[in-house]
């Protein structure tokens, strides 16, 4: 998995679709497993060389409202790589990360972000805000929007759906 | 503690400004145990009814670019009250909340926040960004600024100077 992440700029851009999909269906799992346990379903993976991080939605499992999976996996990986700075990592994630979040992946200098669906209501990665973009912070970040948006808008969809 | 906030509104300016001053002073304290560690000096205390948290910035010691005073604060909080929402909460920061910060306190649907010295390069309560009263976000926060904001920037002034 790091070997292929690392040769990404160099690798067709089938092979670049393709990657970012693998790592979003994981996330899709993940977010499944975040439903399981009675939280909204969004999950996380994120990738920094050779190390994978997995984390799903724990906000109502704990319950703290920081525990977004964004969050958790943006923790776990300063932990196991022993540095806050996390310039090399790519974060995957089901839905465009909240305000919160893109302002933690903007203090762990993450170099990109991909997303699944858009959040019209509190989307901070160009939908109501563009926190990981803004000219006046001191990181920007690389955003690749709308990787499975189908399924992941729908996993979503179903949630809510069956909650009513 | 918990009663004097809790009888905040009907107290009079006087009372309440040395109520915000206290819990400013703890914060500092924090903040400094946060220096002896390693760390940039912020301190955060957040009070809810009885319930008071304390904590202080570490990402460094951890290290996590997460675990700043704030995000540390409504954890341990929503721990001890068993809720993410902590809307009867005022937390109590050395510095204008960053992004990340303000969009937890969102999250977590803080009632106040109150804050030493600005942060023109990051902060998210009114310098860069107004992330606590943004209006297309689901909660606003209400927001005091400068309490004892010579002495927290003096404190944050003083760690930069040491270090270069």
């Amino acid at each position: 998995m790091g070997a292929r992440i690392r040769g990404r700029t160099a690798a067709p851009t089938f092979e670049m679709q393709s990657t970012d999909e693998d790592f979003m269906r994981r996330a899709i799992a993940l977010a499944q497993q975040a439903e399981d346990a009675g939280d909204v379903p969004i999950g996380a993976v994120l990738v920094s060389g050779d190390v994978v991080v997995e984390a799903k939605n724990e906000k109502e499992a704990r319950p703290d409202a920081t525990a977004h999976a964004e969050m958790l996996a943006l923790a776990q990986a300063a932990r196991l790589l022993r540095s806050w700075r996390l310039s090399d990592a790519t974060i995957y994630v089901t839905k465009e990360p909240c305000v919160m979040c893109a302002g933690a992946m903007v203090a762990a200098r993450i170099r990109r972000v991909v997303y699944g669906c858009p959040d019209p209501k509190g989307g901070a990665a160009g939908s109501v805000l563009d926190v990981v973009r803004h000219p006046a912070l001191n990181h920007r970040i690389e955003v690749t929007a709308g990787v499975l948006e189908a399924e992941t808008a729908a996993q979503l969809q179903g949630f809510f759906r069956k909650r009513r």
